[in-house]
């Protein structure tokens, strides 16, 4: 199955050389990707004085983190894979599609890319705050848990459907807009509660830098336990099976 | 004809065994699906207290479930077709695309993955209503079926020449762009006026959870005909004649 | 150079029994993109009473234009060459890429479905408007011009470069959603002064059902010209120069 | 490696007599992407009266640069390489992507395509002014230096991972979107603070042609800093070291 090669990384590669490559394209990815998404809520708050969100503001924040997230996916995608995200880095190490050390990598990668991103923010907006993920009010940690649950989960199983699977076939040319895609989707509506982070990295920066840790451990939490259950689910029923028995033109 | 078997899957697949994993992607499609598009209608209430519809109201709905149908049908492009709505099956029906079995596989699917998209989002909004689809003052219901109809056909007939029509060539890879578009750029006409569903299973899982069914019927029946038609319309016109006389390098 | 039959029809085709299948293929096309593009016109009268024009309602009618052209264009692609538009269809023609004959049942089956579309959304919605293009205060008809024969231009530049040019490559694929996104962003910026039409079907149609002809002539005129130097230019500097000396690995 | 010629030209082919007619694509490219970017600004103005930017403003402008700029790319992809910008020139010139001398005739084509699609504007809008980017109030020219290097390196950074990467594979077929996207996000970011250019000849038209040069160097020292800096590391890092031992199944 040389095809999986592309888009995630077989165990196999784990120990390669050029993890650390890989692991610098997550970086990078992480980075224009945080910077587009957190600067454009930083935006928002320049132009309204810090006003509560608003059906546009929700809009632009989907587009930069839609279009922002398709791009940071696209650009990694022939070398790291393009997970740009420890909650899908996380499902591909559940279903057994990159190995614990090359994901540890990944991880710290990411995160570091997130925090620069957001000091390049602070520096570039003239010292602004870059506003952590909270909850809207009205909503409960546990409200936000399942939001994040089930956002991730449609996240992480679009990773798998459009990258990962062997059978992806010509879905597999537009994926990183379908990954890109369905985080601008759900932006729409887990945004007005939440945030709508399905990404540990994206709300760890802005934590990290503007120190605001209230309830940052849901946005942890939820993404991971999303992503994982994407990750066992569409490996289990919809990949592993059709090691066996299936002829290959099956669909 | 075996190109056809990539996008929809033919009548003599229809006692397979793996219908019920076609059927459970279904599932997981609508359910990815429904919880952003219904539950960015929410946030839109939450957001403006359930103020009336605005341009930029019309341009997050467009923007939720154009996006998220998109990616709803690449995850299951290569499991089930990706039909995540009843018309479609029904189109594929009349058409002679899908058997009758697999189709009614396909619309409990599709309808329990609404359901359950819009249970999570009651109990992540902490309990607020699951709008069902209505229709605007001065609307009739003659009106909206209208609107459904044709709605409805452009989004079959849509499915037909980039999905199922065996010389849908490159048009192909952008099939689930293209699907999930137009019914972006139809809730920017409908939505004023009737919510614009073009999907029976869109409709029933807020209707079912918020038990509200006024003038549910015409969900249904809208769908059904407009997706019925552009099935014969496009199966007639546009892929049985080419079985016969054309060459393949007719166009 | 048999590809180039893909897109839009060499002459020799003109006269193919399958001429109409590919007009009745426009007629369809149009349809679903008037419908869909007028509509979102109308819907924003509706939501605003028929208020002035703001970003939002800029927004959302570049949105429905351009998502609907694209799905307009993919699903004509492999029959019609999805013109949708009687000026890309004179482009085509002044390039030498279509015949008269053909060219001329395209034009009544693009007026034909435009105004057919405007009949129905006049029934669905109840017996509204379905508005003009018109100037906005202050424009005058040779600035309308000026836009029109500029923005169409890019149009059909962008029509010739990515679906009728033989090099076109992998650029191919993602034609129809370049072409339906110009004119996206042409609204943008030209919808605020003259309605951003390109298309003389797309205001032939409300047009003739609101039976009003203000100033009619500027968007037929501008797009025509426009699109006729665009075919001029693209098929006289880049197509037929290749035919001659350049090898076909030039680029 | 001659698949990297087909974005962006090797040195090889500087002196090639046909470097003229890519640099005509050039203007071409560049007169379109800023008729629509630069026009949806002015259509911004005269909605609004001149009035501040709002985030649906900011979404307006970064559809319009988003979706023109990947049109832009894609209709010169096959002749000059797309690149529309002085910056993605200097980048891929820093590289060894394209000469010097090929490149300076790049950087005056995109200059005067700039130049003209603001005069055309001038005269379509009846004398609007061509509105140069400006800074924001409480926004240091060191602030915006910071905004258009970081952002243009993600745009050039997006270039070679899309499109000059010999590994780019798939992701090439979807890479005019990307390069088009990554500038909408940016937007949403950036645009709130300095107008987000990361594009020098998009700056350098409307300060022409309104005559209006404040800070004007910051959106040229910026982007060739930004777009330098991911020429020379994606060089650097992703393409070289392949030239060498690694497989080309590595990834």
């Amino acid at each position: 199955m040389p095809i999986r090669n592309i888009a995630i990384g077989r165990p196999e590669e784990a120990y390669h050389p050029h993890a650390l490559k890989a692991a610098l394209a997550e970086f990078f990815s992480t980075l224009i990707f945080v910077f587009a998404g957190e600067g454009s809520g930083m935006a928002f708050n320049k132009l309204t004085d810090n006003g509560s969100t608003t059906p546009s503001g929700l809009v632009a924040a989907a587009l930069a983190h839609g279009f922002g997230l398709f791009v940071a996916v696209s650009v990694g995608a022939n070398i790291s894979g393009g997970h740009v995200n420890p909650a899908v880095t996380f499902g591909a190490f559940i279903g057994g599609n990159i190995t614990l050390l090359r994901g540890i990598l990944y991880w710290i990668a990411q995160l570091l890319g997130s925090t620069v991103a957001c000091l390049l923010l602070k520096f570039a907006t003239g010292g602004l705050t870059t506003s952590a993920f909270a909850l809207s009010s009205g909503v409960s940690v546990w409200n936000a848990l399942v939001f994040e649950i089930v956002m991730t989960f449609g996240l992480v199983y679009t990773v798998y459907a459009t990258a990962i699977d062997p059978k992806k076939g010509s879905v597999g040319t537009i994926a990183p807009i379908a990954i890109g895609f369905i985080v601008g989707a759900n932006i729409l509506a887990g945004g007005a509660f939440d945030g709508a982070s399905m990404n540990p990295a994206v709300s760890f920066g802005p934590a990290l830098v503007s120190w605001d840790w209230t309830n940052h451990w849901v946005y942890w939490v939820g993404p991971l336990i999303g992503g994982g259950i994407a990750g066992l689910i569409y490996e289990i029923i919809f990949i592993s099976h059709t090691h066996e028995a299936l002829p290959t033109t099956d669909y």
